[in-house]
């Protein structure tokens, strides 16, 4: 059973059901997926996928998968065009807002004495202790949650706490996965949300969410790093500078025209030179960074009740070579 | 069991039973693939993908397996090449006679007083009462059948009836599934026939079929128009300006140049200007088109008896852009 | 069950019980795979994926993930950038050394009287009887085993006797699928070589295998030609004038750059015509060509404890062309 109702009995997918079936079939194969899985102080599910393991593309591929809630799709495809990076992630939601906002969206802030990570995944979406809850309706109610973390350290008992009480289910019905940025899985797993910065974009645009009805996005695989600053940087920069999206809306034509236009990261004041490059200018600063330097280099856009199609931004294979290094 | 015997007692697939795990997959998930599922007052299965549920491109690509009788694969993949049109799709089948002539192929006539349509799916090869049926050895005997109509609204009774009638199953053990062109699925679901349109153009050029072993073609997602005739007209401009289709094909090179030669759209009279404006200037008879202008673009075929290939045609983006507007 | 265990008691994955899914998956469909299925006179699971059975693209596919033991994905997708091949192959495994190396490469001698056969697949890593396993620590220890063949004939009794013995089963639990080079299947199974390939070139060059922790590589499907040795030729082909490696490594930036300057085919003295002429001559003799023409095209090497990726070779199309013949 994958599904739940919502408030008003109607039939709808639950997001941590689904998500719950891919962490089950990591769970039951750790040697396959080359990841450790234990079970915390609590309970609580851990699974390792780049830490003290080695992880790797595969289960990145999951990871973003389980981001999502289970309502996407994620492959490993080689470079469109002639880009010299030569495999690109494929993603793809016909449930964009839910799949990419209520689930995959790293909002949630865990903050425990000196641990701090931003979760994301479905356990969002059960919890729902977030602002953008407000203008989300999508609500879980399914009997088990999975938070993604990108880090190198399981949580600490208190976030296991603060989690499963939000989430009103015992720590024994909570499974943490984490790989850090620096790692094969993290790396998939952050370039992974190169349709999800286009959804989040387009709602800091003020876009309404319930006109966006199914989206498609791709960008390249950035080579690790082992400095985190690094690492982040080029993650960020494969969306930056070489990510494509494409939405599809309801509405009027000038809304989509719009927002097409105002999409492409090249709308921001700091687009331009590698993402840690920036950072470091904001002495590491993440808040004083023009939140709309987060979005894809390309968008296409398509009002779908017009039939129109509006396009900005272009990828940049000279500041992407910049970024990951030639 | 998704198997059968035929009549010299070999197994061979069932298309129906193959279909129908898709359609069960997605019966069980109206939530997660956005559609809605009821029964009609025969009993039989309604699936509608697209006229008033979202839909979406995911069910859509399910529709296309679903058509396909589940000898077929598809994905949706960034655009080879320099294409602005950012996603295609790619469909394969190792038995593309039995996937796309004997199921997918849109040629069961289904019309009671104002009701018209074109049924398509594996349901047609179990009825077996089109004359093309003649010239095709396979045939189904599952207990159950699945038929895939373009169009925006459940069949009434007497076609429900008409369906299980020549199927020679109860009415409950049909499923209808149903998006128009209009919608995200509808759009997939017939850019989707890529391959069909290729295999159907081989059987009016009179090559044998059961010298086709092999197929794989590709073809960009088009972008949805509200308009019946544009929607239409760029799901099929998809194929004829841009669709590529690699078939291998058994016996000697010289069938094989002349079927090369002879599959590309260019060859129609009708080429050179977006489906709609030729559907109009026909006043929209559809039996007044060139019926050699269903093609791909390209085509390339492989004669793996001498090792040859041969190719004809090219995508034309320009002609594509005029279509997709933009 | 997909697991086993190592000598230090770690959950590992068993590459003959992953792989022995997929083949339970298409001996269960013999109709949909175009296969046959059969038991030897010993008890032995026979499949015909290509011999006298008509196979397809599909099932060498599936035959390709059977090679790496499960452990790898492999799918066709459109040709990147502008080549006249129109679907390539693209194959990734989070644990190249073990699908690669232990279960994917085909080393293993099978010769009684005139039947002589390189053995591939999961079968090699229970069998543990090649020099290669010296220097690889993984070992399987499943009840069952699979060897894929590229021939036209199943193996003589004393074959099956001789595997059974090597891996301590019962000649019911061995299966063979096989499929010669000259069939659609056939020329998938080594095309999807892509990957083995650049990891045994690694492995030539004295690279540290356990420092390759992930890979991805594609390569163009070769055209099906009915002469042995023009077939093998494009197969190679596909793979040393077109095939794309991309390889995470651990260890110092310097060995990476060695390995990705060394990689590539064209490092080779027999590099520069197609394989089939070079095979020719060398008289046929196998053993006296350049072992390092072996190759990929490309190789990408990132060294993901420095953050460094080099790059060295190119696709050569022109060769190609002239291999695949047009």
């Amino acid at each position: 059973m994958t599904r739940t109702l919502d408030t008003s009995n109607r039939v709808i997918a639950s997001v941590n059901l689904l998500a719950g079936e891919i962490v089950d079939r990591i769970a039951a194969d750790p040697g396959r997926y080359r990841v450790s899985v234990t079970r915390g102080e609590s309970g609580e599910l851990l699974i390792d996928a780049g830490a003290k393991a080695a992880g790797g593309i595969e289960v990145g591929l999951l990871l973003t998968e389980i981001c999502m809630g289970g309502l996407g799709r994620v492959a490993l495809i080689p470079a469109p065009g002639a880009s010299k990076w030569p495999f690109w992630l494929t993603v793809s939601s016909n449930d964009p807002v839910v799949a990419c906002l209520a689930s995959q969206y790293a909002g949630w802030s865990l903050q425990h004495e000196k641990f701090f990570a931003l979760g994301s995944g479905p356990g969002r979406a059960l919890a729902r202790v977030e602002k953008l809850f407000e203008e989300l309706p999508y609500s879980d109610n399914a009997r088990r949650v999975t938070i993604v973390l990108e880090g190198d350290t399981p949580p600490p008992a208190a976030i296991v706490a603060k989690v499963a009480n939000a989430a009103k289910v015992e720590a024994s019905d909570v499974a943490f996965v984490y790989a850090p940025t620096q790692s094969l899985a993290g790396s998939v797993q952050v370039v992974g949300r190169v349709l999800e910065v286009a959804l989040h974009k387009a709602h800091e645009l003020k876009f309404p969410l319930e006109h966006i009805i199914d989206g498609v996005a791709t960008a390249p695989l950035s080579p690790p790093h082992p400095d985190f600053v690094q690492a982040m940087g080029r993650t960020n920069d494969a969306i930056i500078y070489a990510g494509r999206a494409h939405l599809f809306v309801k509405g009027p034509s000038d809304a989509a025209r719009e927002l097409a236009k105002n999409l492409p990261s090249s709308n921001s004041r700091d687009y331009g030179r590698p993402f840690a490059e920036v950072f470091k200018a904001y002495k590491g600063d993440f808040y004083k960074i023009d939140p709309s330097l987060f979005s894809p280099a390309e968008a296409v856009v398509t009002a779908v009740e017009t039939g129109e199609t509006f396009r900005a931004g272009a990828i940049d294979e000279k500041l992407l070579d910049a970024s990951f290094g030639g």
